[in-house]
């Protein structure tokens, strides 16, 4: 059987470029950025003050000035205007540019402003004080943010700052959302005794989507003819299917034999994994991929944050995401020589640790239960007992910590 | 002045209840829950066959019977078909309904179907073997998801299943993200010298998108009677103000006066706090809240994520967030008697720590740096010296870990 760590790379193996496109910065947010952003200027782009108070000349101050004759306020946006000589200061705002005439700003705490003067208090006054000065961030044409990561809020700011109206993004797989079986009604409507609702499709899409991913939701009937038009359908319309369910070995599963004879080679069938041990991904001639989870709704869960987030991510040209690592809370055995992925809360102790609490279902086909943790702890085949305090590498899934 | 602690419990005494709405079930995703999700019957709703294969009675099995006559086959969704005699089986596919007449599922790899009749291979057969039984996981009536949650993708698939094809979700609050100052240009602008782009407002709303929450945002230009004209629209057409800078002492700061004209009352001004000292926060007789952020970038976004996004946590009614912890990677040293919010990258060790390693920028004016970290360290400003490996809390804001 496959083992994890294959079906990882031969998963990884098939990464295709989608291309870029321009979006509006704002709209950029989430996506990966695909452009250098550069500072169209020095950043500052002046020297700026900090404080508001009043510039002087620290020459002045050396001299022993101790009163300065106000030439004139200067605020934010206005042009900078020179003082005449030493005795003279300028009022000024935080943001404002410093004139070329002053060096040092002195607070409004450490003056008294009467009839036009300015007499400051304070002796603890260092030349060149309450300044961000030109270029000490960035340089004109120095590259604030690399092509090569999520465009985060921080990042549309810089784009803001620089006048990048408009930020070059990845452009997203087109994804097709694939259930199939009989057995499913739709959510508005009431299931016979023998059947249940859709449900596995939106928490696909929905996981999807807060990855800036949209996707299109279809249903393939128990077939034969409809389930080899409709996957040649998805196939020659979309860039990656992700079925759930319809890959057993069960007589009504028309899809294995559509996918056969639509030439779809197969890369893996089965890995050495619970949940998702009957996991089969395939690619098709024209570069579709097929990533067809089984039904159960943790296995299609587990297998879409494992193997095609980390897809994604690869082909969207983001680095690999670092592992993290938590620790086991409390004993746990599992004797299959399959890798488990264990669902867990997550909680932080006094010493940094992330501590992991196994939150135990009814197997993979209890839905319920996911909703109440926030992590798989991946747990490696070649052990049976795991121990609390041993460290074992986590797939975080929801993200409040 | 006033502490952080203090600070955090005067915003969090202003809580509103901004109501409740309905959404469709899909668009929920990333809302504060308002409603108990309940299930609608057992889940499963019936003894749901788990693996394909022929299903038996297992006291066949007991008696010898090794050889079962294929009376039907019965996939998911069908309606299920009863056997008329021990030595009988169903041919029988994942996700069906076990008829009454069976109890015990045997899967394909274990038999031989030959003209007709089905062989059993194997002699290791529990009793009730595959099925995943009705009621197992919830009982119907039985509460699957609370109020008071964010609703996740798992939640999404939880609302499918039970045929809630709407979610009543906590109405958001309306807010504005109001800006400031004559010094600023639009991003599509080419500033003059003394001049800069807006970018604060756009890194405002882009971290409120990535909450769930949109915001409008506003311009204020340095004329008195202007801003108290703007400010007024808003205290009356929104919940919660976000200023960004504007309220300090600056002879052209008319936000501060234009607040006490409109009955505006401060809670507190000045926070013992690196970045963010400046940040003022108030209420409006009619109950609009006003953060109003300095004008620092670093200072508004580390603000926002301490004080705004915790208070709207509450206001949402969802739980108070568990602290996360993080080992401080390098010793630090930060003389002023303030609470240091130390901008670091986070990173995970074999120990399941996180370790926080400080990025330093040129202070608060410096947002290129942010884009390059994960979290702040909240360092206590009763010390000086951090040494590495000492423990504090960390407040993330991007959630790759």
């Amino acid at each position: 059987m496959t083992t994890v760590e294959e079906a990882e790379k031969l998963v990884l193996a098939q990464i295709r470029d989608y291309g870029t496109q321009s979006f509006p910065f704002e709209q950029a947010l989430g996506c990966a950025l695909a452009e250098d952003l550069k500072a169209d200027r020095d950043l500052p782009p002046f020297n700026r003050v900090t404080m508001d108070g009043i510039a002087v000349k620290y020459e002045a101050i050396e001299s022993g000035i101790n009163i300065f004759r106000i030439k004139a306020t200067q605020a934010a946006g206005d042009e900078p205007v020179q003082i005449d000589s030493a005795e003279e200061c300028i009022e000024i705002m935080t943001g404002a540019v410093l004139p070329a005439s002053v060096d040092t700003v002195i607070r409004y705490e450490d003056v008294e402003i009467i009839a036009g003067s300015a007499s400051v208090h304070t002796r603890d006054i260092k030349k060149g004080q309450n300044l961000h000065l030109q270029g000490l961030d960035k340089k004109q044409n120095d590259v604030i943010s690399s092509a090569g990561q999520v465009v985060s809020p921080a990042i549309v700011s810089v784009a803001a700052s620089v006048g990048k109206t408009h930020l070059l993004v990845k452009k997203m797989p087109r994804v097709a959302i694939v259930s199939s079986g009989d057995e499913l009604v739709d959510v508005h409507e009431t299931p016979l005794p023998y059947q249940i609702r859709k449900s596995n499709s939106y928490m696909v899409k929905a996981v999807l989507k807060q990855h800036g991913t949209d996707a299109d939701i279809l249903h393939i009937p128990d077939e034969p003819a409809v389930t080899k038009e409709k996957i040649q359908y998805c196939l020659q319309n979309y860039d990656v299917l992700l079925l759930s369910g319809g890959v057993s070995m069960g007589k009504f599963d028309y899809i294995p034999r559509a996918l056969e004879e639509l030439k779809v080679e197969k890369l893996f069938h089965k890995v050495a994994q619970r949940p998702g041990k009957p996991f089969w991904f395939g690619r098709h001639n024209n570069g579709a991929l097929v990533f067809a989870f089984p039904g159960n709704p943790v296995a299609t869960f587990m297998c879409l944050h494992r193997y095609f987030l980390t897809w994604l991510n690869t082909a969207l040209g983001l680095p690999a995401k670092a592992a993290t690592y938590a620790v086991l809370g409390k004993d746990f055995t599992f004797q299959p020589a399959l890798q488990y992925y264990l669902q867990v809360k997550l909680q932080s102790n006094g010493l940094g640790q992330l501590i992991a609490t196994p939150v135990e279902g009814n197997g993979s086909g209890d839905f319920a239960n996911l909703a109440d943790t926030e992590a798989f702890l991946e747990l490696p085949p070649e052990k049976n007992n795991f121990k609390a305090g041993e460290v074992f590498k986590v797939w975080r899934f929801n993200h409040d910590l």
